[in-house]
């Protein structure tokens, strides 16, 4: 941008981006009559010296996000999918690298996870996939030439304990009419976000697929094993637990629901309810978020956990 | 309604239901440290002797939907959800025998199902679930005072064949520019209905979870044992499968989209595509629906499925 | 099908249909300055002689769905769309009087509303257009070479009135817990659908466009000037008002969520609630639904409403 | 929190906060037969002192979020529902000075419109209401108990220009296939936020309603006439228009999405296509996202613009 093109300008730009959103990319790969599925929607964003296109309308800096999505989709071919992390970082690293105006790449993965179905002789089609239909796993990389940051997470993952959770010694002021609870049903569903102590391509990489098959398991566990007096303390545990286990992971973020189950009174009918018949209310609800770190790492996850 | 209430009224009253929908209910049974649990979406529609209230507003006949929500809630605890189907037939049998002026009840369930947690010593958590995020489960129950109609079926059950496809030989006219293969993916979102033989109290009952599990398990297998010329061809095979193996069950109904796959062109970057590299496309979609039926049995399953 | 292919099948092929789905369409005329936009998404789906398809995959009697979204694209240039019902009658048409297998084509549209952007100038820009995001209009066509079925419709407009609605004098059993009320709020989101009495070419075509904005307002109408004693009486105001004023129109459903709004229980704070704070719940919700006819006519739309 | 309940602790809490969210408030305010209405669905978020329930469970600092909720009904009938803003001022204040382990409340508020309904007399029914179906307002407003931060936005404003748009003289690379245009459409879904100058209770605040409405006219005709050479460009006239004209806004941030038109080939039916029929595709669409500020301002609003 030169001076000439923006005379005594009131209003300047600030922070901007720009890309291609969604590429649905299906890759499959055949290992004779076995197959494997990687089922992702990548969204590039792309950042750099951009002032002209936005003051004067020039495009000469700018790559078409059309080139954007060509390029997921030949790097698929070119480079297979190892991992949601590793194909970002492919990507990330050409967009930096490759383009002189762009100075920073962000890419955004959503992976769908597929499952075997087994076939009438009881073994697996080797061709044939459910879709899991849990969580959807993420995956976040930055790079700007320099320093990557990868963030990983899932969003979507549904659970409950049917027991375990209290709610009590809370304070009150003139609105509060909550009755106190030792036992409750406990549902939420979770988002979070793992940011990785990786950063350098000098650093040796962290497995990425072991690291989140663990992750989940890490979190999932400490959800299911934490006696809970508040949902609060869940979340702590979940990400303490995924500290604590998980090396390479410097911090976590989460976004919890409190998907309320109401216990049903059930006394107009004459009959009691001993926990055991709920209703499931959609809104409002709860919601708890808090970050875990890792003692002595900053923290770099925003407070809102956005998908994309 | 008396003739008096309505005067040479060019406007009639035809089909007319109503009742209380998705009302949400959570069922936990307690085995010791062994919970249950089942999750239902309830929706209960009623038809009977409702004139007046529509032409004159008086609701002398009109059981208030929020006492149908209340039945359902009470209904859980006092019989407790063996299955979503048995839970209906209490539901149906009670409005249509215990209220005069209703002479039809209809019930809408889905299901969803959850799956144990395992603890870090391995075993299972007995109290924790996550949401299993396939398909929902549905069951509709239909009852006039004397005959039952159960239907039960599923929906978002997402299936992909990465090879074992093909689609040609098909008719042409002048807008048909489609080249023909021998090797696509073919990936749908199943929704089935099936419908069962069972009418009367006095016939034995079906086992509605085993009929599920089973007839889940062969729409599935079929699904992925079929060499596929066209998706209309797999889809009369999953519902020829359940006919064939489920005695239980007369009707089967399936609307599958044919969620295109599309091999993408990577010549422009010098790069073959050797069945690797899909784009996965929301729309357009193909819709393919057909009945399936065992022959000699009428076809009572509407042309198009809907949830609720 | 001969004999020869269906050798002592138990399980035969029901009513089965196919096409494309949701092929989106936007077609802009140009009257100088002036565009003007419509905005569809249409399904088409074809029945006939499609039995060998079903049974032993082969596609001699299947057009593509392909074909079925290049024949939509092609016909909005050929003879544009003066209206979502007129577009769907040429390509109704043109399947089944072009296709020797196709005996019956049932195409669906979903019309979306664009108003004008006003300009600093205060006129309006002729080319710019902001989404009118009320209902979604609807239209259904089916043709089987001889008769035509028109029915049209709209979905997701949704209404309230703040006052003049009742509800008491209803039926009580155990299960009934409600209070009565002279006055609440009475929300609900529309879903109509009204089917033509034009069935033959040789009969004047009703004014598509004209019949569906004068049917909006009336049954907008109906619902803002009803006394409402019950939710089911303004539904058939709704559908009589209709039919009295609109000759062209013999039948009308509606589905009608009752979304309750619930006055808020301040006491506990000391405050009263004279009609003002309400909570607007999501589930469970109630569901009137009804078919209006015109005397003497007969019912076709069937008892679910759908919308593709 | 004492040393004592943190002994060597590896993971530690970093930023949190929690509440209701999507709290359903519909308010009516009766004015003789004429009614006004305000929808809002209102989600609290409070941050302080809130180690130990995240470390022990002790919830000794936890007012309860059902509090939260509770307070968000008696506030509309205690104050009433001037604006979005001014609502969520209330509320802000009230949780941050009246309760001493908070130490900063965040209301985020998403409006819906509601439009009067004309009766058959023309004239307009005071008690009937349809909703407006476009953008849902939003406003966010946080609190620190000395320092006010309010943004401003909308969503879902769907908006076209079917004309007065090119895209060409781009970058290009080994991956880039697009070829030039000099008129296509231009379509996009406005998500947009606005920060207001106004922090402190000393000086005047903002006409909250007045604002909202110019500030969407402005970026509407903003988008309507900017003879558009990329998405960017006009992004930037949005921005500037808002800057320029409202005094009371320091900073605007917008995400849009480009809903791709494609202009649908026909030369295969020998049909041209002289901008006229175009096929609408969900995904991949480009994503464009800047902020542009008034120069010399500070940009607070962060990257990604969410809505909860």
């Amino acid at each position: 941008m030169t001076a000439d093109s923006r005379p005594a300008r009131p209003a300047v730009l600030g922070q901007n981006q720009y890309g291609k959103a969604e590429n649905r990319v299906v890759r499959i790969t055949r290992d004779g009559a076995t197959h494997h599925v990687k089922d992702l929607s990548v969204s590039v964003a792309l950042s750099g010296d951009m002032d002209e296109v936005h003051y004067s309308g020039s495009n000469a800096n700018v790559l078409p996000t059309d080139t954007a999505k060509n390029t997921v989709y030949a790097f698929a071919k070119e480079y297979g999918i190892e991992s949601a992390e590793q194909f970002g970082i492919h990507l990330a690293r050409h967009f930096v690298t490759g383009r002189e105006p762009i100075h920073r790449a962000r890419v955004r993965i959503e992976e769908y996870a597929w499952e075997r179905i087994e076939t009438s002789g009881a073994g697996e089609a080797g061709h044939s996939f459910v879709r899991s239909g849990q969580e959807a796993r993420l995956a976040q990389i930055t790079y700007d030439g320099e320093r990557w940051e990868v963030v990983s997470g899932l969003k979507d993952l549904v659970v409950m304990n049917s027991t375990n959770s209290e709610f009590r010694g809370y304070a009150r002021d003139e609105y509060t009419t909550l009755e106190e609870t030792r036992d409750r049903v406990l549902a939420t569903r979770v988002r979070g976000r793992w940011r990785f102590g990786w950063t350098d391509d000098e650093q040796p990489m962290p497995d990425w697929e072991e690291s989140y098959e663990q992750t989940r398991r890490h979190l999932l566990q400490a959800f299911a094993e934490t006696y809970s007096l508040s949902l609060q303390q869940t979340l702590y545990q979940m990400g303490a637990r995924v500290i604590g286990h998980r090396g390479e992971i410097d911090e976590v973020r989460f976004s919890l629901p409190n998907q309320h189950h109401f216990l049903v009174d059930l006394e107009p009918f004459g009959l009691s309810n001993d926990n055991e018949v709920y209703f499931a209310a959609d809104r409002p609800y709860g919601l708890i978020e808090a970050t875990v770190l890792r003692d002595g790492c900053e923290a770099r996850i925003p407070e809102d956990l956005t998908d994309l």
